[in-house]
């Protein structure tokens, strides 16, 4: 008997392997305070190409999306481990820019690497980041808490990250076979920004702190939009409804996106990467959240369990909203 | 400038990148309960292979590796992250098989998996395991507590797991080009349940707290004998003497050491994978230790650290201990 994992899709996978796909960080203890425990793995080849990924910003990159893990329950990111597979090809200065750009994210973040593992590998560079973390119990958000009728909000844009690999791969193949290639990226450097070096949105948890407001449910948009908020919207038992003329796309976005005939919405609702955070909040604190100045906008609202999600377009429209499947590449 | 990761090994490589080589673990906190974190890549074709490795064993074997870590500091691992890189060859079942694997040696140890990742990997299968653990403040045994004097104490015996993984190798190419091919491994079931089957020394470590002992310094043997002896020797700024004609090998590790001409004393000093416990306690501990009943062997004993670390042979003459390299295969 041979299933698959195409048949099952990543989340498919995950709840027949673990029981429930459960939240972006594993929740330890019951008591006052939680530890909070997060994993990610980044390869080669699939989450990233060195050939364009400078080592420095994978470095910087790896820590972004180990602590947003630990923000998108609405906690302190304390303590990271690093794994690395390495690959003959690297050298030990491709390592020291890799650990130079983590700890520079560290710094930001106010995390410290404590350990971690090296071990050879045959096939291409490999890092694993594991993320250990807190929260008061009071304060804990995971995915399951939203409520009908509290507002969706996102924070700063969507899609950057995913036209921003565009552009690179783009280059890539434009330059395969140029001697002392000259990658043009002039206009985008956005878009490069979000993609190479995406930040981990600690400054929207201390604002929320300092509001003392606690989201009912938040998750880290890493799979993109349209897959994050199915995730809500499973967890918690509810609908969803986000309207198209509010979802924030960046300027370079749309100038790319029509560059290389990509819909700018596709891109904004499935392109990954973003490490943006979606949230819940009771309708009554549209004022509070939006007043953070930390860049937060309202999408959109929760529903009945029945109603499905869906986008609204500005004519009025309803079209639902689908998960992307896992591509085993 | 480019220096090959080879010119420094892998000791050199972690310290240069990290500042220190540091313990199994990572120990964070300062009360009287620390908190233990420990991380280990596994990748297909370097740490194993999938052509004999039945992934059951490999999922049982992971927890093994991961959790022996949080042993090695005298600590009690609690919880465990599971990250998978996997590629379109395997199958729903191969992982599912993993997991059972996986849940198993989680039962017998007393440690829950509470979350993961899954990625696709276009190259191989890829596992990263994390642990959290604890241990009280007056328990914690690091590498560098050894002192001069200390009795080198290790738990059973060594070299077999590297035997198995060799008698698996031969069985592979002799097999590679028969038809239901019958591998013949008839008599060394212990050395294959040693490589596929490694079991993690938590039955030690309660032992040894049932009666109070707190070991000086203490390593899990994962690289070899030799390269964990030197770790524990250079942490602790000792030397160390170890007696060959104490070395425990087991009957059928000397059977197939012989079948294919490997000296069975090389295997034990440099045989990697055993995932026993090597560690020290004062000189005056000999009978309490030896009277546990779960197979502890005093091989030798800690010396200043000007003698350097020697193997003793059953004539007196002494050779000295030198760490193996990294191997970027």
């Amino acid at each position: 008997m041979r299933t698959e994992i195409a048949t099952l899709g990543e989340f498919g996978l995950i709840k027949r392997l673990m029981g429930s796909v459960g939240d972006d960080a594993a929740v330890i203890g019951t008591g006052k305070n939680l530890l909070l425990l997060s994993t990610d793995m980044l390869l080669e080849g699939v989450n990233f190409d060195l050939t364009y990924f400078p080592m420095q910003h994978l470095g910087y990159k790896v820590v972004t999306v180990g602590v947003s893990d630990i923000l998108a329950m609405n906690g302190t990111a304390g303590q990271v481990t690093l794994s690395l597979g390495i690959s003959a090809k690297l050298s030990v200065e491709d390592l020291e820019e890799f650990y130079t750009g983590a700890r520079k994210a560290c710094e930001e973040l106010g995390v410290e690497i404590v350990g971690g593992d090296t071990t050879a590998s045959v096939t291409g560079f490999a890092v694993c980041i594991s993320v250990l973390g807190s929260v008061a119990k009071s304060k804990i958000t995971r995915r399951s808490g939203a409520r009908q009728n509290d507002l969706i909000c996102i924070t700063r844009d969507l899609g950057a990250a995913y036209l921003g690999l565009h552009l690179l791969e783009r280059e890539k193949r434009a330059l395969a076979e140029v001697e002392n290639p000259q990658p043009r990226f002039s206009g985008y450097e956005y878009l490069l920004e979000r993609q190479l070096r995406p930040r981990a949105r600690k400054d929207v948890i201390d604002a929320l702190a300092a509001e003392n407001i606690v989201p009912t449910s938040m998750i880290d948009i890493s799979d993109g939009l349209a897959s994050d908020l199915l995730q809500i919207c499973h967890a918690s038992g509810c609908g969803a409804r986000i309207y198209l003329d509010r979802l924030p796309i960046a300027r370079e976005t749309y100038a790319l996106a029509e560059e290389l005939h990509i819909d700018p919405v596709v891109a904004a609702l499935n392109g990954g990467d973003d490490h943006e955070l979606l949230f819940t909040v009771p309708l009554g604190m549209q004022e509070k959240v939006t007043r953070l100045g930390v860049g937060i906008e309202i999408i959109g609202h929760i529903t009945a369990e029945s109603t499905g999600a869906a986008l609204v377009t500005p004519d009025g429209a309803e079209v639902a909203i689908k998960a992307q499947g896992f591509n085993l590449e």
